[in-house]
């Protein structure tokens, strides 16, 4: 069903715009704008994320750093110059990271580095357990209930790396569900191999699954490598046992903010181009990807196009609270702007680190289309591409907005390497290209400045659910 | 005086050997041997290197994986049907790492990973103090004693990456000498760069100097991330606060064993072809290149060798104890071995990961070149070239024998990478590509070989020091 809707739309955008694109391509073969040239020179983002990086650092919801990062974010857009800045509550159940600590005993001695995913209940102390491997969470679904009792699961499945990151759907259930499934299968615990692209020994966190009425077991996760030395071990064909000892726990709610900055609009304040990532980190590294690198190329592209000339329509900038555990920030937002959602003319988040912008995604009402074509066109000489084959989602944070029927576009990054970083110690300001990371702002520019200076309509579209 | 040396050297290669290369490129161009045939498909240096990575893992000299290791080798040999196999004893002063902790408390406020540098002494609780930034060991060489009262010295020199591994030399000694400059300074500790080549956020281990007579301020090391992160803090211009609390230092002797196992040779048992590596690692990752890879590839070399048929000499594979804090191993066996130096008829070390081999490099008597030009022709085949520029030093353990005049080969490696992973958690069995490590034990095979089924007299070269 939904490959016919592309085809019609893919259509749709050939007869309405098949004319205006071969007139583009013969006049104007690449020429930047003023705006993207300027973006492109810009060191606005890279000062942005620096500042972030290395100011604020890791900043994980719940904890001291979630109010720090509140005020760095605050303060930033009020030394930018941003008409209006304004704090929005978001409050979440507070999950707290406590002791970690993973041994193989049996047959041969190991620490391993560990990580509790987010959202996992405390072992209570140490486990000691014998380990069975699956390969995959199909295979551990396919098991009888309660035939695991007393054991520690174990899923071996290896993401697979892609440059759209397309690897991460078929890996990331294992993290979200398995603990689930664990449980229901009688397991006193689960281990993941790390859903990840690298071959380092940090252990990815992420979060399981908020949305499930049962209770998961706790679950964790290892590097590639110790995932490697585990099915090695196991191999082997005698038990495996594990110690498993992690403190982590849910301790009351917490209140973060969204943290919100407008541009307001000349003709038509009350219209708003909407944009953002989210603020929020993990505990490790510093949230440079992900998603440091959001926030600084859609603040700097908002920015950037209101220095060129204040916009007719607003611009708002939305620095999102707790995506990583549950889109807590997006929720609040979609909640407290229910009433109001026609204001928001068209969305783009940027949370797929800074990886170089290759293609535009939408999800507009088909009358719109014509105008997206000529969004392309300006896009192109930027070396992105639209592609029909897709339709945009918003990504996680807009994407609730997407899903009560504001218009979105997405930009494709290439995320080649993006999950060798993604929830590690490893996400740090140093993986972050500064030319592609120019470019991001050089696209996002060029969206806002499309959106805010006319009188396109792009939505509504139809609510998803 | 040594480029004139080489020059000579150079030279009378060219004199002695120049027909015999003419003619060998006419006649046999890139032949393999049988013997290099099969090594190159044998799987036994990866088993052995898979069997101590997985079944041991990180063996810090003086843990309790330092007897596991040593009972884990002498077993090996056995297995492996070596004729003799016996343990010589190794006694070391016993550096017991401890708690670590890092901290920037002010103007920001991060965590961050470190590891305390080996042969460092604790810091007796927490130590609060500024710090200050020196780009090189020199610039803080440069300063007053007595200038840094009360400070945290911090040396933020990166290695640079080089396929010979050449970078090491320049960075080391930041780490070596560094923590006895700062005390000499008054500098209450010392914050490194760590030496390596990466992008991740592990911080390299490594052994300060222990052949210093005065005594060294506690040192560490942080990661090339977190460097930056202490260098984009520190050009902030404020003063930067480091919280630092290891508990590391000497506790008493720990006796462990260089074990040395023997193919009793039919002609000369009495002569010597003497290979090896050293069983010791880190306490971090697996130590899979550094070396788990040297002792699998002349382990199986040797086996190899011996399974076509039974040496002219004997050949000895010593896993020696302890290199990484001190060369212990390698002085207790040159001392024990001290009045038959003769025996040692050439000697080959691998400790350089199992990066692909490319060059040879000798340190023979003038005498024995035409027999290395012979054994080059050999080798020609690996894609292993001769190099005369530089002579062979032996590596670090074998090196030991080198400086009392037993001649040596090394085998040159490619280490574009292994200095990403020396020395930190990320050094593990995935890292080691198995066609390099089988192209490394085939040159090891060709060399001993060569060696133990010739009457030809390598040495004694020039004794060093």
């Amino acid at each position: 069903m939904r490959l016919i809707i592309f085809c019609f739309t893919g259509l749709l955008y050939i007869l309405l715009t098949g004319c205006a694109t071969t007139e583009v391509e013969k006049d104007t073969p690449l020429q930047l704008s003023e705006l993207q040239d300027t973006a492109l020179k810009s060191e606005l983002a890279w000062e942005i994320l620096e500042s972030l990086t290395t100011e604020v650092g890791a900043r994980m919801p719940g904890t001291a750093k979630d109010a720090e990062a509140v005020a760095w974010m605050q303060s930033k857009f009020k030394q930018l110059g941003f008409d209006k800045v304004w704090l929005e509550p978001v409050t979440f159940p507070n999950w707290v990271r406590g002791k970690e600590r993973l041994e193989m005993l049996s047959p041969f001695t190991h620490v391993l580095p560990v990580t509790a995913l987010g959202g996992s209940p405390s072992t209570q102390g140490e486990i000691r357990a014998e380990v069975q491997e699956f390969k995959t969470l199909k295979d551990l679904q396919a098991v009888a209930a309660g035939s695991l009792d007393g054991k520690i699961a174990y899923i071996s499945y290896r993401m697979q790396r892609q440059p759209d990151g397309s690897g991460y759907g078929p890996a990331r259930n294992a993290r979200s569900l398995g603990p689930f499934v664990a449980a229901e299968k009688g397991a006193v615990a689960l281990v993941i191999r790390s859903i990840g692209t690298d071959d380092t020994r940090f252990p990815h966190t992420g979060s399981i699954s908020g949305s499930q009425s049962t209770q998961p077991v706790p679950a964790v996760a290892i590097s590639n490598p110790d995932a490697d030395l585990l099915s090695l071990t196991l191999a082997r064909g005698k038990p495996v046992e594990l110690l498993l000892d992690i403190a982590s726990g849910y301790q009351g709610n917490y209140t973060s903010y969204n943290v919100i900055a407008e541009i307001t609009g000349t003709r038509a304040p009350h219209e708003v181009v909407i944009v953002g990532g989210h603020l929020d980190s993990w505990d490790m590294g510093t949230g440079a990807n992900d998603d440091a690198s959001g926030i600084a190329i859609t603040t700097a592209a908002a920015r950037l196009v209101a220095d060129q000339q204040r916009p007719q329509r607003s611009i708002w900038v939305v620095a999102f609270a707790n995506e990583e555990q549950g889109l807590y920030g997006a929720k609040a937002f979609a909640k407290a702007h229910a009433h109001e959602l026609d204001r928001f003319v068209l969305g783009n988040e940027a949370d797929f680190g800074a990886g170089r912008a290759y293609s535009l995604r939408v999800n507009v009402r088909s009358e719109a289309l014509p105008a997206i074509a000529e969004l392309a066109r300006q896009l192109a000489p930027l070396g992105i591409e639209l592609d029909l084959t897709r339709k945009a989602s918003g990504s996680a944070d807009i994407g609730r907005l997407r899903a009560v029927g504001v218009p979105v576009v997405d930009v494709g990054q290439d995320g080649s390497k993006y999950f060798d970083w993604h929830h590690t110690d490893n996400d740090t300001l140093d993986k972050i290209d500064p030319e592609s990371l120019a470019q991001n702002v050089a696209a996002r520019a060029t969206i806002i400045d499309f959106a805010a200076n006319s009188r396109i309509i792009f939505g509504p579209i139809a609510v998803s659910k």
